[in-house]
């Protein structure tokens, strides 16, 4: 057995039914996170069929090209299982029965006062040189496998026998395995802004990191309303990798400023909750176009009843009228979609509510309602204070529940500057 | 351009992001479902992350061995984004700047108030020979080549613009190059009932469609206090596979029952909608624990002003009383999480804004909050109208937010009974 360093893995999912509509492979998931945590980069996830000869290919590729090869599924007793076969033929070992998986297979079932069925011997069958990995939770033990200078492991595909499989076994075996170094993520969100904006403003940032020990790389990502990065580095010891992290958070704070709102993965509205608990202020929240959406992300954080005071929902005139207290003539002159009635409606409601600050969201989210002056999308913003008060129209795109996000989180996100403005 | 025909598909996901530990591919099981539905069959899907050699050699692969390769992501306007200059690679045709591209690009920052940034011009960049799939909804288009007797479509990674290209363009294309049969599909949605109590209700029905022609297979998927039951069948002419469709879609009503809510992919809200839109009934929500979430879905539906008064998010007892008229007697008798407040909160919602149905959602999502006699999850649900009134206590389980899903479904889901009775 060679001791070859993995630095490197492929992982491959096996099973006719992950190429349905209806299920997705989340053990990778789990799987990528365990080999990130000793520095291991997964460079392909592959989903195939219960087919010999592309299961084969496939194998033949990932130890080819990565020091470790996870195969996840096709370890059960019927003919459709082949990752046995796929295994031993790759490495050009014969599969040979092996008494001690029968016997354990034998007691599960006499556990259940049953008789090991004959087809389950199939399981006991093994490639020559490989180690066996105990199942504690089902009938298909898991199997590690050292060929030249890598590593395959095979592992079976129920979640809850896999996961204490690798966090029981796998990951001392790789542990042993792996040069010291570690990966480390960190995940900067910007609001506000357009990708390219961020993307023109951080590049001349990720030029530098690429000069610096370690390095540190950097994606960019674009939801609706935010941009994030994901930024990530190796190195020996976690402290110096946090470090190289910590420095390449500050470029991105230094060249993005207040448009950065979170840094360790906190979502907009734990933001914003945090910065009224911070500052013992309760909101109120008056929505019209975003019909609650705005509360509901507020009510997402735990402990919200802490800074949300009351929310309304009022779409109609009269409602603005009678339950926010909107003056009839502020309708009248401006139309229900303008910042004069946003500001009407976010002093309206934290008024009946004192509330220390106040929320109003009044637009058109469409389909139906747009005009030539104020199309779908147009959307008016306001935040009242005790310091002050502030409006802002804005112009969304899509379709009614793209607009009513996007609208949210600007709401959130003017709410989250003039929290920070006055400080 | 030839016109053989496509049988089989590979889908490759480009992204790094889709490699680490946090995002999984979804894009590919819709897809998977559009090209099933053509009887076109994936038989790998590969995710590869932002690198050039990777992701080229992954592109070789799919031409090698499929009819149809689909790339999703990568087509963005950054460095990252390598879809547009691996694919020319692969088939050898250079990059060229296509001015309709830019121009339509140049709109949208235009509608928006925005110059266009210089780097969005890479979006512009097609391989000779290729065809241009618009995209409504984002800067990237999407590709079409054919190339020697394959198919290659690019669509960029956002579901929201991926899907609706894929339901607008692509799927007629592809419909083009299929023989023979189609396959259609149904979806069932049952409301307030467990998956196994399902089951056993549908099973004894499954039995009968085996021996249909066509035959109609069956696929049970739970969700967040629903049952979907996927049916789909194939014939060789789309009416006689929607007519098995229709008997199948009746056994399944009359195994089920009230039970059912949609049989054409409605989600509850919009049901909802639809049944207090045929009596001109207004309802107005009083919600606590589920913090506007109720609202929001049910402003999902485009047109709910015609059905959605007033919405309160009333967390506090103050607000409880001050807002809705809750009487503090019954606070302090029942507490706030209890039948009569939740009745109350729904009379006082309805009576101030004169609606026909109140609806009042009170309970404790989590994670404190939870005592010995009511624990985390319980809520209390109420439904009053001018045809009588009825309230619920449930005993969801699961984190906060999955709690005020399980919540605002199962308040939806007895508003629709109660519509549903009064008929």
């Amino acid at each position: 057995m060679s001791a070859a360093r993995i630095d490197t893995a492929v992982i491959i999912a096996v099973g006719s039914e992950l190429l349905t509509p209806h299920r997705v492979d989340t053990n990778s998931l789990f799987l990528t996170g365990r080999l990130n945590e000793l520095a291991i980069e997964v460079h392909r996830k592959v989903v195939v069929g219960d087919d010999r000869d592309r299961l084969a290919q496939e194998l033949d590729r990932g130890l080819a090209d990565a020091d470790l090869v996870v195969l996840i599924g096709g370890l059960g007793p019927t003919d459709d299982d082949l990752t046995r076969d796929a295994l031993a033929a790759a490495v050009g070992a014969p599969l040979v029965e092996r008494r001690e998986i029968v016997e354990s297979i034998r007691e599960r079932f006499a556990a259940r006062r049953l008789a090991m069925p004959e087809i389950n011997r199939r399981q006991a069958l093994v490639p020559r040189g490989a180690e066996i990995l105990a199942n504690p939770r089902g009938t298909a033990p898991g199997l590690w496998l050292a060929w030249q200078d890598r590593v395959v492991v095979a592992l079976p595909g129920p979640p809850r026998e896999l996961e204490p499989m690798v966090d029981g076994l796998v990951r001392a075996r790789l542990a042993a395995r792996v040069a010291g170094h570690r990966l480390a993520r960190r995940i900067v969100v910007v609001g506000g802004r357009a990708e390219s904006y961020v993307e023109e403003r951080v590049q001349p940032v990720y030029a530098r990191w690429r000069e610096r020990t370690p390095v540190v790389a950097a994606t960019i990502l674009a939801g609706p309303g935010q941009i994030e990065l994901h930024l990530s580095t190796r190195a020996p010891e976690p402290p110096e990798a946090e470090a190289a992290l910590d420095l390449a958070v500050a470029d991105v704070e230094a060249a993005l400023g207040r448009d950065v709102y979170s840094t360790a993965g906190e979502s907009l509205e734990q933001v914003v909750g945090e910065r009224l608990r911070q500052r013992e202020w309760r909101l109120a929240v008056a929505e019209s176009c975003t019909g609650g959406l705005v509360a509901s992300r507020l009510t997402d954080v735990p402990g919200s009843s802490a800074f949300l005071d009351l929310a309304v929902v009022a779409y109609a005139n009269t409602a603005k009228t009678d339950q926010l207290g909107v003056a009839p003539a502020l309708l009248e002159t401006h139309g229900a979609v303008s910042e004069p009635v946003a500001l009407a409606m976010a002093s309206g409601v934290a008024a009946r509510a004192t509330a220390q600050v106040g929320l109003g969201v009044t637009g058109i989210a469409g389909p139906s309602g747009g005009t030539e002056a104020k199309p779908v999308g147009t959307v008016c913003i306001a935040v009242t204070g005790q310091a002050g008060e502030r409006a802002r129209t804005f112009a969304f795109r899509g379709e009614r529940t793209f607009v009513k996000r996007q609208a949210s989180q600007a709401a959130l996100d003017m709410l989250r500057r003039m929290l920070d403005d006055r400080g």
